[in-house]
């Protein structure tokens, strides 16, 4: 009987699978590529009552162990909420392909014709927490743009996910593609996450979607390159020169409209010129922030400097203007003018999304240079932070990093490039 | 007395500084840039003495420790090399600035407008070896480029680098710059490396540039985004359709030009159908390439199929095929047409240059699209992999990385980009 296979071992087994894969991808046309997409859906289709099935046992399992509410609906998948995922698998087919896009031609004074092309990056690793959407999305995505997928899910989703994966496997093979083409870890050791980390060679790129741990543990073990859609901790700034209307409106949206994704408002930073101005214009405006944020049940943390202008609020800990809430709790600050919001976000920002809100296009312009962030809005919600809404047509995720990707990432962040050198016997002299 | 600095606590603070340092550049006017760079133009030429003397020292003390003398040529400047880096200085403050390009801007149907901007990258920390150019070649680009740098040197170079950055940082402060725009580290603790690549939040892109061990050092210890420049196996493979004159001036120039590059060919791969075929062409090609690898010197290493091929080779062993030999020696192997090359190169190679020579168009095609590296080659020498012949007026280094920058790595890759969004009071629905 042969000694049983370590962790590290599966892995490295299952990412040179999906290294062979890649090769055969990095070839194929677009429209193998869209069938294959195509018969995915139909299978996520075909196997609708053994993933229902098997994502009740996750459900059942994690209420069992008593998985707060939130999680377990975002664990849930009801009927609808699969015909919507192969739904989102047949619209990635309809995309443009990304690959092959010529990026730019130069024609040296010699003669050497450079091409630069868009070309697959290769294997991907995705290492994600409990929405099993993610397991189908994000291999579908990095299918369209030519690359194999090793997803790492998380445990609590476990039947779920690999219900998901032996549907995109079986979609895979009956269009004539490797199921290596998207391959999920089958078991939730730990080690999983550090082996797959290390494959150097294999693994083209790891992209971490998840809370601090996770990430954590990701760049820790990670020897290849990582992409890390980490955490918002977006703000909005009102500056003095603002429209009491506008800034009511954005500061409610970015906060209020959807507050557990990652551009969603954690911070309202306001401008110490408002207070100190006793025009109507600035006190409509606190006054107004004050009365609609209670109106919507908006837990209020403020500085010491804001607090006085919340009835009701309580005193932030240093610790909220570092954490992503994720609910309707919102820190408040006063800052003194734009330079005094740089410096807030500066030290407190994720480089995801901020905003300012203002009338005044030069403290606008010093705002979005100062920032150094992925996002910066001028008079808009941060929450249009999303692929989506940039008009990508589909979404992998936001991008924290600054390297290669940032921001939302699309089908076109999901490939890299490669020159093609034309000569007719050139060397160099 | 206070307890002397671990090396991990000086780096922290070097890097620290130049974080603040990269927030002034990040706003810095092209004019105040490019004056900056004049600047330290003028004071490398002014401070020539103190540098040659440094220089000497680091020459006495590598020769005294028997420092081959490939390596001390490298070491070594002169008047005219220090003049040349001095002139390269000025070359980098003539060319335009790669910050504030619009990259692209798209207006959504709902009115935002969304602006695609290069910006600079932030702290860049570069790792590297013995050749002190390197180190004003560097920190010149990065700071064109909007960046802050922390520079780390071969010990065998501390005099001269320590000499060069005086200069390099009474540049920048009589042009209004603190010197924290690029600081070597200055001491030579093998400590510092790993201390320099886990400042994650300070240092936001480590370049190592140089050999397996550095660049293994690197990797193993990173927390933050690497991008390596690492060695080139360069290939040529001449197929049975190359011209044969073509293929000759190719692998002559590719191996024997600058041998001792990244760019130059390691391993010739040899189409097995030229030896089956009895034409004259095919005849020809390997009768010349014997002869004038022969005539240029050139040590062969033969596999065991092209061994009979080429009298005077030795049989090349398993690790060669994998060894950048940087010098006047080249690996052979017969391979089974396109795909055999493929085969090997995909095994062996680096992902940096590969070359074909061919009059088939349908094999060149194959080639460009199944390697999968940053510069492949129809036709022409794997030596043009340079920044300055692709037209990007300076480069830093090839990238052997696929993430963010791949192959030159001049000034534009040099920066990122951020998303600046315009609405007029923009609300998500």
């Amino acid at each position: 009987m042969p000694a049983p296979m370590s962790v590290h071992e599966e892995i490295r087994l299952l990412c040179e699978d999906a290294k062979r894969a890649s090769r055969l991808l990095a070839e194929a046309s677009s429209e193998l590529k869209d069938a294959a997409l195509r018969s995915v859906a139909d299978s996520l289709d075909a196997a609708r009552e053994e993933i229902l099935a098997a994502n009740a046992g996750d459900v059942a399992a994690a209420r069992e162990r008593g998985m707060p509410p939130a999680m377990l609906d975002r664990l849930t998948l009801t009927p609808a909420r699969l015909a919507g995922i192969a739904a989102g698998v047949r619209e990635i087919a309809a995309l443009p392909d990304p690959v092959g896009r010529l990026l730019s031609r130069e024609v040296r004074p010699n003669g050497l014709r450079i091409d630069k092309v868009s070309v697959p990056i290769g294997v991907i690793g995705v290492i994600y927490e409990s929405r099993p959407n993610v397991t189908v999305d994000t291999a579908a995505l990095c299918l369209k743009a030519g690359n194999a997928t090793v997803l790492r899910g998380g445990s609590e989703a476990i039947r779920t996910n690999a219900a998901l994966a032996r549907a995109f496997a079986a979609g895979l093979e009956r269009a004539g593609l490797p199921a290596a083409c998207a391959r999920l870890v089958p078991f939730t050791d730990r080690e999983a996450v550090p082996a797959l980390c290390g494959q150097t060679g294999l693994v083209d790129l790891i992209i971490p979607r998840g809370g601090h741990g996770l990430v954590k543990a990701v760049v820790e073990s990670a020897r290849v390159p990582v992409i890390k859609h980490y955490h918002g901790i977006c703000h909005v700034y009102v500056d003095a020169a603002a429209d009491p209307g506008m800034a009511v409106r954005i500061v409610l949206n970015a906060k209020c409209s959807r507050p557990g994704v990652c551009n969603a408002m954690e911070t309202l930073l306001l401008d110490s010129a408002l207070v100190a101005d006793p025009s109507e214009r600035s006190v409509k405006v606190l006054a107004r922030l004050a009365a609609e944020l209670a109106a919507a049940q908006v837990e209020l943390r403020a500085d010491a400097r804001a607090l006085p202008l919340f009835p009701g609020a309580r005193p932030a800990t240093p610790e909220d203007f570092d954490t992503e809430h994720l609910a309707l709790i919102l820190n408040v600050a006063l800052v003194d003018g734009v330079d005094g919001a740089l410096a807030h976000i500066a030290r407190h920002g994720s480089g995801h999304s901020d905003a300012i809100v203002t009338d005044d296009a030069s403290a606008a312009e010093k705002f979005l240079n100062g920032v150094d962030g992925a996002c910066v809005y001028w008079n808009a919600s941060t929450r249009f932070t999303d692929g989506g809404e940039f008009g990508f047509g589909a979404e992998i995720g936001i991008s924290t990093d600054k390297l290669h990707a940032r921001g939302p990432m699309g089908l076109a962040e999901l490939t890299t490039y490669k020159y093609r050198i034309f000569g007719s016997g050139h060397t160099r002299g």
